[in-house]
């Protein structure tokens, strides 16, 4: 069984907003007031439920719980759009006992295509059944589209008088969705934690987990992260005894931003970038996601490549200020390329093996500066193309 | 016959870089001085030749010729690679009765392999024969790497006492050779036009032209364009009757920069992306190249399919600023996206015959400013994935 933290509960119905039969519709509560959090797309065309959600946030009340659909991103759809969002809300709020204001609401499937209002009405008498019963594993599989297997993540909390429980849960990234609402994440906790200081630890979070993955570079109009700390485990954590719960909540996010790039579109391996030697940690960034959104390096690894000059060619296009002549990269561990030049000998053979595998490193060292960026991307293979280029055909 | 600017002439040789029999060398050369221009890559890593060329062109003196391989690209090679570029253009130069410093290399082929200096030196024997027999034609044939066609064009300038002549080439862009040592272009026109003129002009004609194709955003070690104006027509161009000659070197340009993406990896299509009403051109810039570089729209250009969530997702996160809400897109000349929102209908019926050519326009309005751009980008497809990946394999 999966471990809930305490003073949560689930539930899911098969809504057939997409086809019928398939659970597609979830809702993760709290059943006592919780601190909420999120961090949200930063693209300009946002999803209904992003407003919505963000408006519900900045009320600043207490938050009882998410409300995500699949089938529809409910993006680009105008002011039907948020109508449709809030009576959602309205609707499972009745039947859960849950004031609407204190609902998030997200949505992943196809842009531009309105909710199905009716589905989801009749859709109120299972969740209202299932509400308590259903477990976040079916929750987790509600919100999936093309991902492959269901995400979900979990901690403990050490350190204090009583044990704190996370519990994460996302679908997949990298616009694996039908016409890309992409990345949804979710995490309950049942410390008690000040919304400001809750915000803070999952923005930190997110930085440092979802925010580090790339599958094509393309930002979705849904994606979101959001959290609840319902303090059910009677431990309340302050800023003095926050690091611990900084700790399990990174843990958690980090695991599931890895499953999104290992289910990522098409993808056979998860490729994790590593840049030092920096100006500063944002030049490391600008060279690791050149690196990460090169067609040519993405298709390199897919092909067991050990392909260097596409890295270097890669760095040296980024924006990043550096001297080619002290550049070294390593792939799989094993230097290939060192202070400007290509290590001698018959490395190919040598990297053969590790490229075979499913997760490969890359790392570059640009020179002596403080700046490090780490990012996990995705390679890019015949399958990524055909479910692009055949989705709606 | 392809029209030739008086006073060039042109020379090829099979020196076996790559494979033997076919020519892999060619010497493009005017029969007096002439005024250099150059435009070369920005990425951090340079080619030695870019390096040398960058060289002889500051010098300031006249330039005699361009001398170009395919098969290794110099780039990554040290201080080795910048003598063995040196010593290329002495044995050239000595063959041909040309100053070393007045000669110009580039090279295309696999990042960090050295050129073959024996090859080199064998194959000047057939320099020495061909040169001034070998026609334009031959030596587009001789620069090519994956390209599957040889790309040339040309332009008579108007409205001069005599014919004056413009004749381009280039090789293939979108690192579409092996390891991204890609797009390499030479001009050669017979005005007389003061070298600080022709530099700007020839610069300013490469920002309309080259600067604005796209294929998978990775910008090679190698790139240049690099032009010669020999003044062999008799004709005097100034900064008072530069228009024409602008225009013919831009409509050479344009034509070798569009062959570029028609014969882009993989390539099935070339989109043709407009943004206007951006705040300024360079928002309407950013704008452009995230729908240009976005797999998600390449992908579905591929796929025939008229996505236009894709194309609005890639504009929001652009980093233009712009209000989604007056936001309208068309494809293939159909408003499908206005003020925000799809328009209504069967609108996929509608574009499916237009989607089905070779050349489909992508024309967006962000709004009221005055900001425009234009880009040129191939689509995303299996065949690119496969001769990515199965490089070197």
């Amino acid at each position: 069984m999966v471990p809930v933290p305490k003073g949560f509960a689930f539930a899911v119905a098969a809504a057939g907003f997409k086809k019928p039969g398939r659970n597609d519709l979830a809702v993760m509560a709290s059943k006592r007031p919780a601190a909420g959090a999120g961090v949200f797309t930063t693209n300009l065309f946002q999803a209904a439920p992003v407003t919505v959600a963000r408006e519900n946030l900045a009320a600043g009340g207490p938050i009882r719980g998410f409300v995500v659909n699949s089938g529809q991103a409910n993006a680009c759809t105008g002011d039907v759009g948020l109508v449709n969002c809030r009576v959602t809300l309205d609707l499972v709020g009745q039947n859960l006992g849950i004031e609407a204001e204190q609902l998030l609401p997200a949505s992943t499937g196809v842009i531009g295509q309105h909710l199905k209002m009716d589905l989801f009405r009749e859709a109120m008498p299972a969740i209202r059944d299932s509400y308590g019963k259903a477990d976040p594993i079916e929750a987790a599989k509600a919100i999936m589209t093309t991902d492959t297997f269901p995400k979900l993540a979990w901690a403990e909390v050490k350190g204090f008088d009583a044990p704190v429980r996370i519990l994460g849960m996302c679908k997949g990234a990298g616009m694996i969705c039908p016409n890309m609402a992409t990345m949804l994440a979710f995490v309950c906790c049942d410390a008690e934690v000040e919304p400001g200081l809750w915000q803070a630890l999952v923005a930190k979070a997110a930085d440092e987990s979802f925010n580090r993955v790339t599958v094509d570079g393309d930002t979705s109009t849904n994606d979101c992260l959001m959290a609840m700390a319902n303090g059910a485990s009677g431990v309340a954590v302050t800023g003095e005894s926050q690091d611990p719960l900084y700790e399990a909540l990174a843990e958690v996010c980090g695991a599931l931003s890895y499953m999104i790039v290992q289910d990522a579109e098409g993808g056979t391996k998860v490729i994790r970038i590593q840049v030092t030697g920096a100006a500063d940690d944002a030049q490391a960034d600008l060279a690791a996601r050149a690196v990460g959104h090169s067609p040519l390096v993405k298709t390199a690894m897919y092909g067991r490549d050990a392909n260097w000059g596409r890295i270097c060619a890669a760095l040296g296009r980024s924006g990043a200020s550096f001297d080619p002549e002290v550049v070294s990269v390593s792939i799989a561990g094993i230097r290939i390329f060192e202070n400007g030049r290509p290590v001698q000998g018959d490395m190919d053979s040598l990297l053969a093996p590790h490229l075979m595998r499913r997760d490969v490193s890359l790392d570059v060292s640009l020179g002596r500066g403080p700046g490090r960026a780490m990012l996990l991307a995705s390679d890019l293979t015949h399958e990524y193309v055909s479910i692009n280029a055949d989705y709606r055909t």
